[in-house]
């Protein structure tokens, strides 16, 4: 038997729980689907990879594509660069000595871009730019409703572009501003509303810069449940979207035209009462901050509870048919975090396992 | 420069962010109390490694007097018997075809104990152990009022032990029941009164076999709420508590006498109004289900959100000397959960550190 037979052979019940799963057909229909949209408008992708964090999967939509990757932390940028991804926004502020030294290392290897928001921070970036000999390319985030990190729009962002512009060992690409505060919002018109909103506050400051003479090459915006709106916004660059690759229950509310091809499987390891189930997946396997998980495809079967270890399932009919030894699948609530908690991600195509990949962004939060 | 004195060169802020903080004086105080509460009852403890999921800090435990250690998952138990830890109870069940044949194993090599609550799986465990020539050591697991796994007090549990013992790949050791459900309880009294209750079921279960002579050498409670109610009650032979040893903000409400001895470590990465900063740490570094944690030693500041990667710090005095490259720590509100998104420990002692340690056992759910 040869190994690619072997490896056909294979179903999901050869995998130990709890996984993770990618439905592999899935996952290539939203990638197709994401690529599609952005061959239709003046914008282009660059998917946040904080969501997967692996590099096979970032590869996959840059060949659709995408015009590199956006990540949320150095670690996770340092994983890509690896990988042999050279086209790399970090959407995020770079603080502290032992970072901006290994941010330099990183930028002699790869066309990486870095957010800011601070002067302070401008000057360190610039003076270890000049000690390694290179330009640093950054973004000014400015804060476009979140309230988060950023800039205010306008006035002050101009001002911090006029002292960055003046920094020798950096070289400013443009602006950065995440509607993420927009994101969840229901229906589709009042998301569109306040998106907008955002989107004119951040391209009403590139107006700002370019009255001056300040150049704006790059304005980089938007996540999945906005990518339709900020995508289509005048003066916007490329969009940031990240969950729709795999999705989540919580977006495919929001974006219904991707499919949830992420899921974990689970074990029922006990079954005391008629109307009470125990699965081996507990807060260690799958998040909860949006919603608790439920199973797919069981009528009947409510997960009631995370503890752990454990997952607590109430039937609603003592005759459902779950027993010890049964495997579930659930599909995560939040896919970005629920990845965070694995090391392997298993793709399965129908009921085959096909490839089982390494998760190695996992965890790369410093 | 001899290594240690370059070891002892370091000071906190050689570590970069986020990171996870053992403060060594608190760890090891800790250690010290729950070992002394243990030489004055008969109890003994047996302290659950899933709070820390490393081998050193076991091993610390075992020197200072507890019997063995505890583990949630084979996963764990696997790691923790490389590295030489022999006496495990795996308090949960082991059920499926992959996790069985590793459970023989591991029974090869080290004294574990597994925990189980059905007699299909009962029945899977004793062929494997009959196949590979072992004898199984289990304990029953009884629901003594969590509602989670476990069988019936009383009969049910009767019925259980008596198919049991007529296996022949297992070896009956006695009993199991976690009153989670009351370890959390205020005042003490109430915990105290209902503690009580779910032991008696436990105990009142154990007299049930007892008197149609089974013996029960074993029988296993408790947690770090309930550590000196179930280790004072008569029969209860080990307990296992867990958090006690690094401890976080919820449970030192608790069990005042021992000290937090765990804290993550982050950076102000962001400061884009007097009243708001940004810290680099989000739900990827540190949970929370039971609370949004808070600075140590800082006034005026209140961590109002965590999103994936950022904590938004809402300054109560636009005077709060808190500025962008600023590094505060922050004490979990669970500790067990945060500790699994990290992959090393930072050991201080005072302001130096000390050691650094992988986490082994982190991730390892299967």
């Amino acid at each position: 038997m040869s190994l690619v037979e072997r490896l056909e052979s294979v179903d999901k019940s050869g995998i130990d729980t709890p996984a993770l799963l990618i439905d592999l057909d899935a996952m290539e229909g939203n990638i197709a689907k994401m690529a599609k949209y952005f061959r239709s408008v003046k914008a282009k992708l660059r998917p946040h990879a904080k969501t997967h964090k692996t590099p096979i999967i970032a590869h996959k939509q840059i060949e659709a594509g995408a015009r590199g990757i956006t990540c949320a932390k150095l670690g996770e940028a340092e994983v890509m660069a690896t990988a042999g991804i050279r086209d790399i926004l970090i959407a995020n502020q770079v603080v502290g000595r032992q970072k901006i030294e290994r941010l330099m290392r990183l930028a002699k290897h790869s066309d990486v871009i870095v957010a800011l928001d601070d002067l302070g921070n401008a000057r360190d970036l610039s003076s270890a730019a000049l000690r390694v000999g290179i330009k640093l390319n950054v973004l000014i985030e400015v804060d476009v409703g979140m309230a988060r990190c950023g800039v205010e729009p306008g006035k002050p962002t101009l001002n911090l572009a006029t002292d960055v512009l003046r920094l020798p060992g950096l070289r400013f690409r443009g602006l950065m501003g995440y509607e993420g505060h927009t994101v969840f919002m229901e229906p589709f018109e009042k998301r569109r509303e306040e998106c907008t909103k955002a989107m004119k506050l951040l391209i009403g400051t590139m107006d700002t810069l370019e009255d001056t003479g300040i150049g704006v090459e790059i304005v980089s915006a938007g996540g999945t449940g906005t990518y339709n709106i900020s995508g289509e916004y005048p003066g916007v660059t490329e969009i940031q979207a990240g969950s729709y690759v795999l999705l989540d229950s919580k977006y495919k509310t929001i974006v219904p035209e991707f499919d949830c091809a992420l899921t974990v499987l689970a074990t029922v390891i006990s079954k005391p009462t008629p109307d009470r189930a125990i699965v081996d997946m507990g807060m260690k396997a799958i998040t909860s901050e949006f919603g608790i998980p439920q199973p797919k495809g069981v009528d009947g079967a409510e997960l009631t509870r995370l503890s752990e270890e454990h997952g607590k399932l109430q039937l609603k009919n003592p005759s459902t048919p779950i027993n010890v030894g049964d495997r579930l699948e659930f599909v995560p609530t939040h896919c970005c975090t629920t990845i965070n908690l694995h090391d392997k991600f298993y793709g399965v195509r129908g009921d085959r396992l096909e490839t089982i990949w390494d998760i190695p962004g996992r965890g790369r939060f410093q």
